[in-house]
């Protein structure tokens, strides 16, 4: 299982919008026959590689896969169906398949008379695929919600003007966040104030189907002129502004698993009070504002005892010199706890 | 010089009020005939000390020392005398004596024949004792600004609550931190709002003559029932408003050289303002509250291009799990390029 799971974590494999998936082919003596991973959307599953190197070799072979196989018919046939026609006798997994529409696949099998077995290394494989597995367990995306703001937590001066609170590294390595995800949200007002082209601009020159899908939410009119409807990227305006029912159309309609959430202080808490936001990534620059926009807008908490506690993650400079930012990472302590 | 700074920087001085100073007497073949340290104020002066090992030996012989000999006869007389009676030849300081009252050393030396050389490691002396140095270069103590908030930079709630923001392991740090300074700094409005002890509270048992004095800043009138006014510390009460008149007096009348700003939102905008804070220590706590008081009131800046901008010198996590915070230490840019 530890080879299948390096196999999933292939480096160049994109990390949505499917999920990463490794297979290693064990004869009865226990020599491999086969190996594979999935590659992205479109390219055969890990199974399917393994099977096709390993040939006849695959009859009563055990097949080590780190994702349950799947059991319905997408843009490939289904994994059991070929699993079983190629003979396999034993099928080990480490996670579930949380995917509603593809779940089953170990029952499938085992009715068949092949021998399953689950559960081996399951949290390292939920690990590969956390936003993905979160997503079709809750229904909705990973929200991940990222702000830039001074030490004394303004987001923008009292005049409004919030360019660049954040030094050029923090700037540049925000690029690379947005880049791990598959959707990043803002509201109405800061596309309407910023006209912000929201995508991924860093060394790589990302296609436009890569880019992550521009949502903006809410009901005002947004003119066509506004960068954001470019051509750099596909766009969705939501209309609505309930962020419950927009993460749920973003999974449902949009097969997003991971959201980036870059909107303004009132959307930020929004998101903060309806607990939907999984994980929060702050951008903390060095200096003093004392007056200007909060980062965060009223969550309705009057008292130290209400205070919307998070656990601690990760704490790191960013940039060097003068360009020294702070960035924490935080997550909400259910999620910690889970 | 090495070995000088090294005695000096003897782990049990303590860092105030006297600087600490190392002292190696060298013959003329280059072995060591004396060393020493001053321990504090009220014992010998390094010099002297050195000279006491050395007897007889020091004739003829090198003094090095971390900073220029004392010319002036406070509760020791003046080390140029000692060196001088001796029959010592040569003089190398690191420091110059920033303080007016005890300087001109060398040049007393000078003036008796005895070679002298200054200048040598200087940077590391000064560091040695950096806040007295600052003091005594700038006639006020060295400020540095503590507080603690949130990630969204609030230092209380909606209703006035703060306890606690900051986690246990943050508060024992904020400990070690005053234990450093000689006076710590609050306005009157924290001390009738929150009637703090302001003393050190460590694993040592400060006795009452090495916990920083307790300044108390601002008009209003003080109950002597308030806890500022115990038996566990001095307290001096400030009966103005001007920090830079309250630094003078306590670098002037009362001998201090390192401060601990702890007041509230409005003092230390009061102190920011006046280009009077020297370091930024924040404690801050991964959690959000949205609302309340911020950790920094109006400094008088609308635009981002006025942000009062500082160099991040330190950035640690203090505590673990859920009582993990975040540590930044942080300088004015004026601070960091002098």
């Amino acid at each position: 299982m530890r080879r299948a799971l390096a196999l999933a974590a292939s480096p160049e494999v994109p990390t949505h919008p499917n999920p990463r998936v490794g297979c290693v082919l064990l004869a009865p003596d226990g020599t491999t026959v086969g190996e594979g991973y999935h590659r992205g959307a479109g390219t055969p599953h890990a199974e399917v590689e393994a099977l096709a190197v390993a040939g006849e070799r695959a009859a009563g072979a055990t097949a080590v896969v780190t994702l349950e196989p799947c059991n319905h018919t997408g843009r490939t046939g289904p994994c059991t169906e070929a699993l079983m026609a190629a003979g396999v006798a034993r099928v080990v997994v480490a996670q579930h398949d949380p995917n509603p529409l593809a779940a089953g696949g170990l029952a499938t099998l085992a009715a068949a008379g092949i021998e399953t077995d689950s559960g081996i290394l399951r949290d390292e494989a939920v690990a590969l695929n956390r936003e993905w597995t979160f997503a079709h367990e809750n229904g909705r995306p990973f929200v991940t919600w990222k702000y830039a703001a001074t030490l004394d937590g303004r987001s923008a001066a009292a005049d409004g003007t919030s360019q660049w609170i954040t030094s050029s590294a923090a700037r540049r390595d925000t690029h690379l966040l947005r880049g791990q995800c598959d959707a990043m949200v803002v509201g109405t007002g800061t596309v309407l104030a910023d006209d912000p082209q929201l995508t991924v601009r860093d060394e790589r020159d990302l296609p436009l189907d890569r880019q992550p899908l521009r949502v903006v939410l809410g009901e005002r009119d947004l003119d066509p002129s506004l960068r954001v409807h470019d051509q750099a990227a596909h766009t969705l305006h939501l209309r609505m502004r309930d962020p419950e029912k927009a993460l749920h159309v973003l999974y449902a309609e949009h097969d997003r698993h991971h959201v980036f959430l870059e909107g303004g202080p009132t959307l930020a808490a929004a998101f903060l009070s309806a607990g939907l936001v999984d994980e929060v990534v702050a951008y903390l620059a060095p200096a003093l504002l004392g007056a200007g926009t909060a980062a965060v807008a009223d969550l309705g908490i009057t008292s130290i005892d209400d205070a919307l506690r998070l656990v601690l993650v990760e704490t790191t400079v960013v940039g060097e010199g003068a360009e020294a930012n702070v960035r924490v990472v935080m997550r909400p302590r259910r999620t910690e706890e889970a």
